[in-house]
C-alpha cells in the first residue's frame, strides 16, 4: 500500500485493469515472438529488424511498468523481492541482447529467450499457476531424495550391466559403462524395453533375470513410493497451508470483535455494529441476508455475538439462504396464452418420467448411430454423410432441440443455464447440428464425426460414481489450467533451448551403426512403418513443442535422444534426461493433486446430507 | 468345529501341519509339471506316462485331502462353500483329463491346467492371497466403471481417426475401423506413440492435435481419476474392515466380561480370573506381564476391571514391556579376561562418534570403488578383479568385519541381530567376501560385482525420509509376497492359455507388409538392433512368463500382439488385451496399497513419541 502521497498516482496507475491488461498482451506478444524469429514457422516469418524492434516495443512497455511498480514499492524493495529482481535482471539482458541483434541485423545464440515466460507467469491472471509452481518446488526436497536412491540402484545395476554384457559383440547397449548408464537411466522409463534385453536374451535365456529384477526394484517398488512419498508431502503442505489461514482468520476475527464492542457491552458485538460492518465488509450482501448471518452466528439467542459466536464469521458469511417456498416461475406476469404453454412445459420438465425419456432418446440415438457405423458405403465421405447428416440425425437433433426449448420455457433461462449438464446438452446438440450442415457444404471435413457421440456422456449422468468423477474434474479445472501453463512454459523453455541447440541438423539416414538406425532409415519412394522418427526435429517452435511432448509421453523418447547424441554430441543427453526428470516431476504432482481432489470430493459429499446431494446432482 | 464325535478324528487329521504340508506341496508339483509337459523346457522334458502319473498321484492327494475336509465340514457344505465347489469341480476336470491323456498318450488343447493355481491358492499358506485377491475383486466395480468411461472416448477418437486417416495410403494403423479400434486401444498405453502418429503427421502436422488431445484426456486425466477412484475405494474398503474388526472385538469382549464375573462382583473382573484367561487366551505371557497388563487395565486402581475398562485388552495384550534399568550385559558372568575385552568393545561402539567412524569407512569404500571403476583395466576380468578382489576391497572388508564383530562382543548376539540393520551389514559384508572368493577360483563370474556397491545402501539410514521409505517397505513385505504370488499366478493361467495357442507358431519374418515388419526380420548373419523380437513367444514356460513379464511392462506390448494377430488370427488379440485390462487392475491395487501402507507408517509414526522413534530408528 502507499506510504507517501507522492507514490498515489503510481499506485493507481499499477492497480487498474488497463495495467494488468498491458501486461498480459505484451507478455504473450513476447512469448509469440519465437514464432516468427529464425527458425521460424512456415508462413510466420518476420524480417529481423521486424521482430527485434517488436521485442524491444513489448520489452519497452513491461520495463516501463515495472518501472511504475517499483516507484510505488519502493526502489530498495528490488534487492528484497527476489521474483522483481529476477524480472528486471532478466530485462535488462534481454533489451541488450534486442538491441545488438538490430544492429548485427542477424541472431546470435540465444539462449535467454528461454526465460521469456517469467514475465508471462509474472503478471496478475498468472496467480495460480505461481502457487502450483511454489507447491511443485516444496515437494522437490523428498523427490530428490528419492532420485538419489534411484540413481543408487541405476549405477549399481550399469555397472553389473557392464561386466555382464559388455563383451557381447552384437549388444550396443553395454559397450562402455556410459552406455551402460544411459540403457539403465532409460530403462528406468521402460522406453528401450523389451529392446535392451533381446541381445543379451538372445545369447542367454537367464540374462532375463537382470532386467526382470531391476524392473521389479526401480519401477514398481521405488517409483510406487516415489509417489507415495509425494502424496504426503503434498497433503501435508496442503494441511499446513488451511491451517495457517485459519489461524489468521481466527486472529483477524478478534481483532475486528475488540473494534466493533461498544462501551455498555465491551463483550458483545451488537446487531447495528454487525450491520455497518457488513456494509463492509461485503457491501453486496441484502439486507434479508445480514440479518440471517447474524441469527445463524447467535446461536445462544441474545441478540448480541460474543466473541466466541463471532469467531464463525468466515463461514457463515458463505452461507447461501434459500426462499423455503420457491419464488414465482419466471412467465407468472406474462402473456396469458404464452403463460399457459409455459405452465404446460413446466408439467412436462417436471414430470418424473421425462428424464427417462430423454435417455431413452439418448440410447436411440447411440443405437442409430451404431447401426450407422456398421454400414458399408462407398467412399469415406459418403459414410461420414451417412454417420452425421443423414435424416435419423436430424430427427434426433429436432428431438434434442424440443426437449432443451421445453426446459427453457418451463425453467426460465436463468435456472436452464445454472445447471452444467444442460449447458452441456445444449452446446453439443447446437454444436452437431452446425457440424452436420458445414459436412454438407463441405463434404472433406469428414472431423466433425466425433460431435455426433458426444450427446451419448450425457448417460453418465446417471451413476453415482461418475457424478464424481466429473464433479472432480470440475473442482480440478483451476489446477488443470496451471498445470496446462506450467507445462507450456517448461515446453517454451527447452523448445527455445532445443531449437538453439539442435535446429541446424537432419536427422535422416543419421544413425547408422546404433541401435536406432531403423527409425532413421529414409529413402524418397520408401514406406518403412517405422522410419519416420526424422519428423522428431526442433526446426521451429510449433514442431518442437510436438517433439517435447512425445518426450512428455515418454514412451520411444530414447530414441530421438539417441539421434541428437549421434549427430550433435553426446552430451546432448543431458538435455533430454533433465527434460525427462522435469516432467516426471510435474505430473507426479499432477498425479498427487488428483489424488487429493478425488478424496476430498468423495470426503465433502460424505458430509453432505441426502437432500444437498440431489440438489448438487441437478445441478451439476 | 466338529459337531459330531465322529467327525473328530477327520477335524484333528485336517488341522495339522502334515495336511498342510502335503497340501502345499503336490499344489506346487502340479505347477511345476507345466515344466515338463510339452511344451517343454529342455531338460525338464519328461514322458508322457510319467508327468500324468505324476499329475494324478497329485490330484489323488489333494483329492483325499478334501474329502477328508469335507468329511468334517460335512459333505453338504460343498454347495454352500463356493471355494470348494470350484476346487473340486475342477479336481473332477482335471482327474478325467489327465486319465484320457494317460490313455491316448498324448496331450489334447488343454486350457484347462491354467486352472491349477487354484488349489495353491486354496492352501493354508496363502492366506494373505485370497485376502489380496477379495481385495482386487471388491475393488473392481469402480475400476470396470472407469474402464466404460475410458472405453466410451476410446471407441469415439477410434472413429474419429478412421474417419480421418483411413484414406491415407501409406498409414496401416487407421484402414478398417477395427485397425482403429486397436490402435487407439494400444494408445491408451502409448506403447505405439509417436509411431502411430508418425504417418499422419508427415501428411499434415496439424493431425498432431487429434493426438495430442487424445493422449492428455484419456492418459493424464482419465487414468489419474481411475487411481483416485480405486484409492478411495480401497481406502474406504480397508477402513470398514477395520471398524468391522473392532466391533467384532468389542463384541467378543463383553461376553467374555459376562462369562468372567463372578456373583460377589457382578460387575467386576478381579485378577484371579483375569488370570485364568490369559493363561487361556496366551499362555505365553509371562506372570509379570499379565500383572503389568491387569495394572495397565485397571486405570480406575480399583483392583478389579469394570466393563469399560477390560474393553481395552486386545491393546494391552499387544504391549510389550522393557525393563527401566537394561539388563546386564551379555559377558557379565563370563571369564575375567575376555570381560574386560567385551566391556572395551561395548564402550566402543556406544561412543557417540562410533556410527560417524563407520559412515567415513562406507564413504571411503564408495570413493574406492569409484576410483576402481574409473581405472582402465586390460579385459573385463581383469577390471572386475580389480573392482571386487583387489587390496583395498579386502581391507575395507575386514574393516566392516571387525566393526561387525565388536557390534557383537559388545552388545551380545542377540541384541546385534534384532536390528535389521546390522543383519543387513553383516550378510552384505560377508556375502561381499565370499563373492571376491568364488571371483578368484572363478574369474568369468563377473556378476559379483553387484556385491561391493550394496555396503553404500547402509548411507540412506543417515537421513529420515529413507528410513520411513525402508520402514515402508518393511511393512509392505508381506503385501508384495501377496502380490508376487498373484501375479505368478495369473502369469501362469495366462502362460498356459498362451502356449495352448499359440506355441506352434514361429515368428521370424512373419509380419510382412504390416507395422510392425522391421521387428521381426530376420536372417542368419543380420544384426539389425531390433529384429530380436520373435524371441518373445510362447514356446514354454520359462519363456512364456518373460514374455508375459514385457507384456506387463506396457512398453512395445502391441509389436508381439500384432505379430500373433498376424500368424494366427486377429482374435489373438483378445489374449492380449485381457492380459493387459487384468495387470493394470492388479498394478493399480498395488500402488492404491503403496500409498496406503506409506501414509499409514507416516500417521503412525507422527503419533510415537520421540523416545520411541529413537529406538524403531535403531531397530531398523
Amino acid at each position: 500500500h502507499p506510504r507517501h502521497p507522492s507514490a498515489l498516482p503510481a499506485y493507481l496507475l499499477v492497480h487498474n485493469s488497463w495495467y494488468y491488461g498491458l501486461d498480459l498482451t505484451f507478455s504473450i506478444v513476447l512469448l509469440l515472438l519465437a514464432l516468427a524469429e529464425n527458425p521460424s514457422v512456415d508462413k510466420f516469418q518476420l524480417p529481423v529488424g521486424i521482430h527485434t524492434t517488436l521485442e524491444l516495443v513489448s520489452l519497452g512497455v513491461i520495463g516501463v511498468e515495472l518501472a511504475l511498480k517499483l516507484r510505488w514499492i519502493g526502489w530498495t524493495m528490488i534487492l528484497k523481492h527476489k521474483r522483481t529482481m529476477v524480472k528486471g535482471i532478466t530485462l535488462f539482458i534481454m533489451v541488450l541482447e534486442a538491441i545488438i541483434v538490430l544492429v548485427r541485423q542477424e541472431s546470435h545464440f540465444r539462449v535467454t529467450r528461454a526465460l521469456r515466460p517469467i514475465f508471462l507467469v509474472d503478471t496478475r491472471a498468472c496467480g495460480a499457476v505461481r502457487r502450483f509452481i511454489r507447491q511443485i518446488l516444496q515437494s522437490l526436497p523428498p523427490i530428490l531424495d528419492m532420485l538419489v536412491l534411484l540413481m543408487f540402484f541405476v549405477c549399481s545395476y550399469a555397472l553389473l550391466g557392464y561386466f555382464l554384457f559388455s563383451n557381447h559383440q552384437t549388444n550396443l547397449y553395454f559397450r562402455t559403462l556410459g552406455d551402460s548408464f544411459v540403457s539403465m537411466f532409460v530403462l528406468l522409463t521402460t522406453a528401450n524395453f523389451p529392446d535392451v534385453m533381446m541381445p543379451s536374451y538372445a545369447i542367454s535365456k537367464w540374462n532375463a533375470i537382470f532386467f526382470i529384477s531391476y524392473i521389479s526394484i526401480v519401477l514398481y517398488v521405488l517409483m510406487n513410493l516415489m509417489l507415495a512419498v509425494v502424496y504426503e508431502t503434498f497433503t501435508g503442505i496442503e494441511k499446513d497451508k488451511f491451517r495457517k489461514l485459519l489461524l489468521h482468520k481466527r486472529k483477524a476475527c478478534q481483532l475486528a470483535f475488540r473494534l466493533l464492542v461498544s462501551k455498555q457491552t465491551p463483550n458483545m458485538v451488537r446487531f447495528k455494529q454487525f450491520h455497518g460492518l457488513m456494509r463492509y465488509y461485503s457491501p453486496r450482501t441484502s439486507q434479508r441476508d445480514i440479518i440471517l448471518i447474524f441469527r445463524q452466528l447467535n446461536t445462544s439467542g441474545t441478540g448480541a455475538l460474543t466473541e466466541d459466536e463471532f469467531l464463525g464469521i468466515y463461514d457463515a458469511g458463505t452461507l447461501k439462504w434459500r426462499l423455503k417456498d420457491p419464488p414465482d416461475p419466471w412467465f407468472s406476469a406474462a402473456w396469458p396464452p404464452l403463460r399457459i404453454f409455459c405452465r404446460a412445459a413446466r408439467t412436462v420438465v417436471t414430470w418424473e418420467y421425462f428424464e427417462h425419456i430423454v435417455y431413452v432418446l439418448i440410447i436411440g440415438n447411440g443405437l442409430a448411430m451404431f447401426i450407422r457405423v456398421l454400414e458399408s458405403s462407398v467412399s469415406l465421405e459418403e459414410g461420414a454423410k451417412n454417420f452425421c447428416a443423414s435424416w435419423d440425425t436430424y430427427l434426433f437433433l429436432t428431438l434434442f432441440l424440443i426437449e432443451a426449448l421445453l426446459r427453457i420455457v418451463g425453467l426460465g433461462w436463468g435456472e436452464y443455464i445454472s445447471s452444467g449438464w444442460n449447458f452441456f446438452d445444449l452446446t453439443v446438440t447446437l454444436v452437431a447440428l452446425i457440424g452436420s450442415l458445414i459436412l454438407l457444404v463441405r463434404p472433406k471435413l469428414t472431423v466433425v464425426v466425433i460431435l455426433r457421440p458426444l450427446r451419448l456422456l450425457r448417460l453418465f449422468k446417471l451413476k453415482k460414481r461418475y457424478r464424481d468423477i466429473f464433479g472432480t474434474l470440475v473442482l480440478l479445472s483451476p489446477l488443470m489450467w496451471s498445470t496446462a501453463i506450467v507445462m507450456m512454459v517448461m515446453y517454451y523453455f527447452f523448445a527455445i533451448i532445443g531449437m538453439e541447440l539442435f535446429s541446424q541438423y537432419d536427422l535422416r539416414n543419421c544413425c547408422n551403426g546404433t541401435t536406432v538406425e531403423d527409425f532413421y532409415k529414409y529413402s524418397t519412394n520408401s514406406s518403412s512403418g517405422i522410419g519416420y522418427y526424422y519428423l522428431n526435429n526442433f526446426s521451429n517452435l510449433l514442431i518442437s513443442g510436438v517433439t517435447l511432448f512425445e518426450l512428455t509421453v515418454v514412451n520411444n523418447w530414447f530414441i530421438v535422444m539417441d539421434a541428437y547424441a549421434n549427430v550433435a554430441h553426446s552430451y546432448s543427453r543431458i538435455f533430454f534426461m533433465l527434460f525427462y526428470l522435469f516432467t516426471m516431476v510435474v505430473l507426479t504432482i499432477v498425479v498427487a493433486s488428483v489424488l487429493e481432489a478425488f478424496r476430498f470430493r468423495i470426503q465433502y459429499k460424505k458430509q453432505t446430507s441426502k437432500r444437498d446431494e440431489e440438489q448438487m446432482l441437478h445441478e451439476e
